[in-house]
């Protein structure tokens, strides 16, 4: 039995749902992988909760749920009001969690790996603008940088390009990679024109208040970059072009369902050129996603086409994908 | 550079189709992932061409190519006539790479491991009847076993499975593991009988001369044996129920799709049963697939439905697995 202390950044719904699944599997893994997870911190926006011989995060889980947030919690633990940054280096961790927004995370991902920790990330902005760096350390000190979850949620695309066809030359690739825009673009098909069918998303909670990550495509940008940056080699975010589903009309969206085809937001990613945009798709093609599925189309030299498909979004989805890369780093560190 | 030390068995239509795809893409495996391959033996039925220095793979193909096998081969290197066990202990070998059909591979799997080396297969029955046993022994000695190619050819659901959704419990499968079974039923859905189509299959080359394997589903019952495996526990093909197609009429076959679906050879891969038998499925399923395409469902607790679909056969297809694989194993050992 192996024990690694995991450091949890993050404490919305993702880090929560990454917390029940740690706790719920505790038997499986422990079974499976003969690994046992001590959970020495939890961070919110609020502080840090650390405790060296590890927590009950049912606890944690408990405090946030009721205070929502951990700096609340005044009884058995201490909370600490510390940077990312300065956690990381401070607190003695095998694996940095990083399930949260934070776009400068590169910072405190770079000064964890420089002190030996690996990370396991969810957060897509470090690796859209550095993942050069970011990859570039973790391989110079041969240490786990994974990032599953940033792309499709635990329907495991990064595993199947990082590990599964290395024969292969990629050719290129399309791919559904937001389910908030697909959800859209459902509503406008059943006649809703893009104000009302955002506005049915977000009462849902399937869009978030402010919806421009989503409908202007800067999501899927995100992740097409990385897909990039996977297949081919590291470009930026800055360097794809990205046009969103804002102008679309529910006209354009039901004429393409009476050709028997749906647009979707597509994101092509070719060498050196990622394209992000509303595009018709025939209703046959595994791109016509419905619901919070993802898919992609990989195509390669040996293979031809490759289609992988399954959930890009949820809690428990992600939480899968974030999971299944502390299991693999765990394995590694 | 890393200089990895392969000696091949088998030198068929799938061995080739590997000798080819290390010649074509040696600048790219070189390239990407500092890989050298000096390959220092190759086997077919009529003996083994060993050269400690490393052989011209070129040269290798265009005997086998004039002369039907390598015993012809009598000019520059020897030809040594030694049992595949004899030779898996006799070579120097990093990894041991085994394209043929033989059904007794299991020993000589077993004794090379035992010396030490790692093993790439696309062979079947030693994983359908000897599982436990072989990734067993390599487990325990830490050595790659690796058999991408044996399932769905480089369409990587091996990797998937093994490597891409740690964190989830699969619940069950469902998958169409066989394309000559598709084949076949495709044409009995244009109107030919069970017969005719067989012998269509034959002449195209798509279904062998004996085509006991495909069509009565032991083929597909071997690959779902080892998903199996995989996904659960470790079992034989013994405690399997298969059902092939030969016994499916064009009626049958033809009602169905008046219908909306489509009748396939799926495999049903459960904890503790496997059920491998024609099929109904809708048209719209990721499971009606046509041609040479093989697809699997996976249900799992934290992902929900999970979709792998591609190429099921194929030379350079088979060959993208088993070359995947030469690398994962080249990088490990």
């Amino acid at each position: 039995m192996r024990e690694v202390k995991l450091s949890l950044f993050g404490f919305g719904n993702v880090g929560r749902a990454v917390a029940r699944v740690l706790l719920s599997k505790e038997a499986f893994f422990r079974e499976r992988y003969r690994l046992k997870f001590r959970v020495v911190s939890v961070a919110d926006t609020s502080g840090v909760v650390w405790l060296p011989e590890g927590m009950d995060l049912r606890e944690v889980l408990a405090v946030k749920e009721t205070f929502g947030k951990l700096s609340s919690w005044t009884n058995d633990y201490e909370v600490y009001s510390l940077t990312p940054k300065e956690a990381v280096r401070e607190i003695d961790a095998d694996i940095i969690v990083d399930v949260t927004n934070d776009k400068n995370a590169h910072e405190w991902h770079l000064a964890a790996l420089r002190d030996g920790r690996g990370i396991v990330t969810s957060n897509k902005p470090p690796l859209a603008f550095h993942y050069a760096d970011l990859v570039g350390e973790a391989e110079k000190r041969d240490l786990p940088y994974l990032f599953e979850a940033t792309v499709m949620a635990g329907t495991p695309i990064i595993t199947l390009l990082r590990e599964g066809i290395l024969a292969d030359s990629i050719e290129g690739m399309e791919a559904v990679l937001n389910a908030t825009t697909t959800f859209i673009l459902s509503q406008m098909e059943m006649g809703q024109d893009f104000e009302r069918a955002l506005k049915t998303a977000q009462r849902l909670g399937i869009a978030e208040r402010d919806p421009s990550g989503d409908v202007l495509g800067i999501d899927a940008g995100y992740k097409a970059t990385i897909l990039h940056c996977l297949a081919f080699h590291p470009i930026t975010f800055d360097d794809i072009a990205v046009k969103g589903i804002a102008e679309a009309t529910s006209g354009e969206v039901r004429r393409a369902r009476e050709r028997g085809r749906t647009i979707r937001l597509v994101a092509a990613v070719e060498r050196g050129k990622v394209v992000v945009e509303p595009r018709e798709v025939p209703l046959g093609s595994p791109l016509a996603v419905e619901s919070h599925e993802n898919a992609a189309v990989i195509r390669t030299d040996l293979l031809g086409e490759l289609v992988i498909k399954g959930a890009g979004a949820g809690l428990k989805e992600t939480a899968s994908g974030v999971v299944s890369d502390i299991i693999k780093a765990a394995l590694k560190v």
